[in-house]
């Protein structure tokens, strides 16, 4: 399969993770979203995504899968093992509801499409600082009050949550949001990075990054 | 199970909807986000849902399922019948990418909470009415081209795409936008429409919903 990637989407970076972390090859092929033009408002991308944006996922019969939430769920079903989410029904909702906050309540308040709006209506930098900060902190203290002391958003192994939750901690980071009220996720993400799998997926070790 | 639920909320919406294709029982209770003070977020609710925000699901052992995306998941998993996914994989994906575009491309940006810290910035109302309805024909676009002509959004029973569209269709007429270019969700919304699940989770059937 092959990933249609940006170093520095998070939803991207969602997928990366899930991808190494159940040991499925795949290729990349970058989709830069900022340079002049953008390759990802060209036809041919359009033809893959009509969203012209990232990830898809193209499978191997050609079929392409859009939109991340949807594609994770995939790779869960597609690949069960090691598995994402709990057995227990009760605690899959607690997994996907953690997810849920990033996926809805965070994320797309703060994408570039959304913060290129705000800046078009005249907001300046310290208000779309702001805007951004709200949200990502207003969902990370939700968070940090839902998930225990493993050192994971569930139990004593990576799931789904902790696939959506370490993107957005990497965003909060490089947008300058404080996260020393959060020590929980700040444990959660340290307890991630030792992992092979979340280190391959980080923004910084893909070949599109920039300094 | 008790459905922590307010009329006019889309997400709680899409809930009712799920539970009502499926059968299952549920009882109501209102929480009104609009009420001065807000029931939403009062000690008691917060105590429920820490995020102040409706839906929250209360199954009969009294755990509390938060946000409407694990909701529904919950829903299919624990009422498999009748299905509100495919089988097929692929399909499924197909099915969940279409809810994703309403839960986090469109629904976001335009919820109440997003609104109000809109109009705290000082935007007027113009520039809010603006904001709304570019998220939602943005997203109403890509959804238009990504359904078929069955009257559904995928297939020809109801999924959790249609679960998840029919309440964003509510929220577009509510806030008036146009929905004459989207033929194939204007047909979706009717076929909807006609049956008895989707006529009792509407809006207007809630015992809290005021004219």
């Amino acid at each position: 399969m092959k990933l249609f990637n940006y170093w520095r989407s998070s939803t991207a970076y969602r997928v990366r993770i899930a991808l190494e972390l159940k040991g499925v090859p795949y290729e990349v092929q970058s989709v830069s979203l900022v340079k002049e033009g953008g390759e990802n408002l060209k036809p041919e991308y359009l033809a893959i995504n009509p969203q012209g944006r990232v990830p898809a996922l193209a499978l191997d019969d050609q079929r392409i899968l859009l939109q991340s939430p949807a594609i994770l769920e995939y790779l869960e079903e597609r690949y069960p093992a090691p598995p994402l989410l709990p057995t227990n029904l009760e605690e899959r909702a607690h997994v996907r509801a953690l997810c849920a906050i990033v996926a809805c309540d965070i994320h797309p308040l703060n994408n570039v499409r959304t913060l290129r709006v705000l800046r078009a209506q005249g907001q300046d930098e310290v208000a779309v600082q702001s805007w951004i900060a709200r949200w990502i902190e207003e969902g990370f203290h939700t968070i940090e009050g839902l998930v225990g002391d493993s050192g994971f958003c569930h139990g004593d192994t990576p799931s789904l949550a902790d696939v959506c939750l370490v993107p957005q901690v990497y965003n909060a980071r490089r947008f300058g949001v404080s996260m020393d009220v959060f020590p929980r996720i700040r444990c959660i993400e340290q307890q991630c990075a030792a992992l092979p799998a979340f280190d391959r997926a980080k923004p910084e070790a893909q070949p599109d990054a920039t300094a």
